[in-house]
């Protein structure tokens, strides 16, 4: 049993993200006949909503199941067993993506990074180029690395496939990205766009998405890999008619609808420079305190969250704990080989300016209480940020107590 | 837009079933970090509680997912590509069931039903029996069949398969069945059960679950189907720390625990001895009108539903449409080949003596406005039975007012 | 502890009633600041919206308090020390206030009545045509006594106050009635109506009302009563800008603003028929069974609630006991010298047809394991009643199984 | 209509503070029968725990009510038409209790004060030292000014009345101190302590308190202020079988129950080590900004609330709206002769480091965007203050831009 804890728990893991009460209260009601007129009306709506987030004319559909689910049914809709995929490693769920492509009988060529730089659309071209004979039926892509905070650019990444003149598919994750940073399936040329419901879009973990194209789903036809849960032609098939093919998760169907009428009162181009503002906050911050971002290049930052390195011989998972104990507040923690080596601090989804200060001021008391060696002052950086109003001269840099 | 309904509505299909306040009160709270301590206690909490109602000391794993999707589970952890495995068609979903199998490419025996009767344990045997070369990797049975309203014997069957000394593994779909019928994973020697959220564990659909045998998990070493999300190797290795291999539907994880707090202080008992009671009750009515239980076997009336045949000539979903608008009841749909014949009552889950009179009452008014013949007084005959007091001989003749 | 109960309570007694989930919901939501514009806001929206519901043009001021603080601002407000007022005994809230009247200092010309009849206007007119000297102030009576399940005609004690020419002001409970029974402020010349929010507002207790007019605010400038918490001058001051001059009990408004949506979308007119409609059911229940209807008056018959005299012998709580821990129905008691004699039905606020089968079904039941002499049947009057389909000359006769 | 806000309102005034998710949820129920014995349990539940909190073995009575309910309740329940009563002029709360009392026939002297200081001890026994004949009736104080953030010493009051020798009795406020502030009904010999729920209780507002001395009790017999509604000897009579003279705000008490469960789960000493905790830091990080608190007098400083005031030439209404506006919190505005003068922040109830350490950093950037001349870096005082680790040196002084 946690020890009581007064006052709002601050969740700034990059995800599951804080759910707004209004998505809470929608989830509470009573669950409805599936086959009703009643539900079609609800399928009908959360369908067409999603495809403005995904910025598509084309299909999207909605899975009961979390965003792993997503990314199988995105590989198990278009492949065949031994196809080969190209896949880009931005870090520790590009990873999981390859182990998973690998547990469901496909060869995966992974393109190795350091986990602090975006996907490398050079890289990606000189492969496909090379690949004559189009045995790559897929180039897959992590739009957002949850793991790192490295955002990669996906319509260069397009444009690199269009420059080898390679047919390959090109599938993206937008888990951690979805109405947080801007994103274009359609214009983009995407095929299939792997979402998630507990980042972005503000909801619990429990659904996930494919947005697909036209090609994806023509793909769909030869892909030989089994499958029957993830069948995109069933879904497809019932959601014309605002329908599932099995029973659907209908009370987070109802916080999607919430979510997406949130989404839409705020306006997406409003959500997307609000996490912009956040992240630069944050990264200001950062500086100030002297710590590194891990992502090293300034145009890959992410907006819907930021790594933290910590200076060797510090323990970042000393540093959450802490936090958490003293503070209440969840951090991200590193993941696969960053495992203490950073922490992540999630600054998406339903989110303001002074959750945003909360959250920073918990993290440079935690710095202080954790005897990480740092400059005080980084909440300064980030309120004169946010408020616009430049902070004067110098906050006086201070030595650890 | 629903047109506005004045109370509350009567969601008498056999699921999604009516969700208690408690379950939806539950679900109703912030989402947690999925790699927190007070995580792992929920996680644990679950995972053992869901140990009780399958009655098993064997692991159960949690999807988050439809019972389709454990469906899934069940099959792709344990078999390999043209696996033979005999199924019984006990009705419409046996016959999904049945699909699904076909879809990831394992070849099915289909044992032909007039879902009309239980799965046939004498008609297993025997075609166990003569597979002397054990082909039949696997018996697929459901425990209850929910188009039907006819429950299955399972420990007959496990019996059967016994006694034709053959090694298929046994897999069981308890999806309707499961905390309203008695079942006994461990007791009755199944290999894996199915269950699902949305039925006599009173929550919204988007779990479902896998009760997996010592053989089941063995075989699940040799088994080729490819599976990723569905893997219990690291779903199990997960779970062992309260944990899930990826983010797992917590708000739904909450009510469950919320509903295992439910069955237990009801006792498990008692929850079956109340939908026995009402399934009683609810039959006495479809007799008193003098209308026909589709299931022909009264060994195997259903506990949590109750199809009913309409006469020749009338449409069940007429009279089911009737009954929505006037009285802001959903009846279960006839599926499959019943489509318009039988029309399915659900009496599970989160019930009461005086909502199934409701309900009763319900369905009485809409077969006098819907024109189709029977007697009256099935709701005198279904409170005769609930009060223990029988009918006097003859009702007093009342003028309407 | 209450014994686990499955399945959802009814809760029919005669107010607190069914609680919308709607209305539970928006109760639900963070308490804002009560002088921001967003709460102006909410403000303006009941206290417009409460004026359709009591049928006015003249402000209605809404209380943090439970009814009977209405009552007693409708005589502080109004009146002085040793004023005279004139009050019909209709029942124990006719009674209850006016003791509450007298506490205050008032004296109380009680019209004595039986407790099965409405007040009685020829009764009052010649008590006013008597009182030359006006030293009666006000007339004060319930419009539909909760305890009896009686409605007086406040139309008709309107002309008969006419006829005798006398200014005494014209006070007017409706706290059972209102949005149940059709109810003019305006129209019937009624000078302060009170009501709660706990019946047809289908909200918790914890809100009741005043609506005020033009004469009785004006008496209230030379009312000596002392008051404060009460005192219209400062709440209608307040009110003007949307605001109030205490802290308002911000959630219960958040339900009122749900309710009145509620009502707005069914139609008052509807809502109206809708509770005649389950009174008739009721009714014929009550006369199927061979039971007496408290009210001897038809035309009086309370669309809200019935209350049901028990055969002489049988005490009333000892079947309300029996209903409440076999059904886990909560029906009301008899109230001050009805105690153990009658029982009441609650029939209004948040309810349907099949609510009231279970309701009836609930009773029909309690009265068969009660031993209380009675015709079987009172289930199928209703539902004839309900369905608009006569019952069959006879009922065949079931055999039970 | 609000404009869209993303996160979390900051609600800062003193109170209604911020509910907490269980309290909302605990409300979120149905309403269940008044006169039940399930409701006899809470009602016991919540007359019990209401104890502890006032820490008296004598009782409490619970109003549907806010708690200007309160205030009148204490004053009818025990004194008579002329009655003086010895009021202290602390604030704006103090001057409206006044005006009540004036409004219900008691004849106020009323020891003027500057709304910057506590209650003056010495005053109140050199006043009744002098009143020979004992003609005043009671002594009133509020325990914590919410118009201004000073609390008064109420043993030390309570001593002076002794030394006095004087019989009356003592009735404080404690409205913004109860569950924030120590506070102790019994031991420092208090008559009746005034109590509301939309404070430390942290409750929505609806729900007000009496606590009741031996000594009050039996000054009752002979009060000769009408009263009804708020009489003791009602409600102390149904209260003793957990039940209420009329009907109570159910729903409010069920979130009574649980907020009662938090208290007692955190412990009421650390509840207030926690309150004096974080005003500590706020007033750190006032005077960093080198801003004026109200209150003049170190050991009166309120644990509640911190009144700052605002350089000459500069409206807090304006810096609240700018902070609204931009930041989306509320903070309370200057009330009566302080308005415009001071704003208020809410550092009580539900709460916790960081949601004081946003709410600072909105107050901080809200000054700069107000060009109001300070020093920057409060924050940073407030969170060396919360995290125990001094800053080091001083933070620069620097000029608005």
């Amino acid at each position: 049993m946690k020890q009581y804890a007064s006052g709002r728990h601050f969740l700034q893991i990059p995800g599951p993200t804080n759910v707004p009460d209004r998505v809470l209260r929608a989830i509470d009601r009573p669950t409805i006949d599936h086959r009703s007129a009643e539900f079609a009306a609800l399928g009908h709506d959360v369908l067409e909503g999603m495809k403005t987030v995904f910025r598509t004319s084309q299909p999207v559909v909605i899975y009961p199941a979390s965003g792993t689910g997503a990314w199988e049914a995105a590989l198990v809709n278009t492949l065949s067993p031994g196809d080969r995929v190209l896949m880009a490693e931005t870090g520790q769920f590009a990873t999981l993506w390859k182990k998973l492509a690998e547990k469901l009988g496909l060869e995966v060529v992974f393109l190795s990074g350091d986990w602090r730089h975006p996907a490398d659309a050079a890289q990606i071209e000189a492969h496909l180029a090379e690949d004559k004979a189009h045995t790559i039926k897929a180039v897959c892509v992590v739009h957002n690395e949850t793991s790192t905070g490295v955002t990669s650019d996906i319509a260069g990444i397009r444009k690199a496939i269009d420059r080898a003149g390679h047919p390959a598919l090109f599938l993206v994750d937008t888990i951690s990205s979805l109405a947080s940073i801007d994103y274009r399936h359609d214009e983009w040329g995407v095929d299939v766009t792997v979402g998630g419901s507990q980042k972005g879009l503000m909801l619990p973990p429990g659904l996930s998405f494919n947005a697909i194209s036209e090609k994806a789903l023509s793909a769909s036809g030869g892909a030989k890999l089994p499958r029957a849960y993830w069948s995109w032609q069933d879904m497809l098939s019932a959601n014309s008619g605002g329908f599932f093919p099995y029973t659907p998760a209908t009370n987070l169907l109802y916080g999607l609808r919430e979510a997406l009428h949130m989404l839409q009162e705020e306006g997406l181009d409003k959500v997307f420079e609000r996490h912009a503002r956040h992240a630069s906050a944050t990264r200001s911050a950062v500086r100030a305190w002297g710590l590194e971002i891990l992502c090293q290049q300034p145009q890959a930052y992410s907006n819907s969250l930021t790594a933290v390195v910590l200076p060797d011989g510090h323990n970042a998972d000393d540093l959450r704990n802490i936090i958490l104990e003293r503070f209440d507040m969840s951090l991200g923690t590193g993941l696969g080989k960053l495992a203490g080596k950073v922490f992540r601090i999630g600054h998406l989804g339903h989110f303001n300016d002074l959750m945003l200060a909360g959250t920073l001021s918990g993290v440079e008391m935690g710095l202080s209480l954790a005897s990480i060696p740092h400059n005080k002052g980084g909440i300064m950086a980030a309120l004169a940020f946010l408020s616009g109003v430049p902070e004067a001269r110098t906050i006086n840099t201070v030595a650890l107590q």
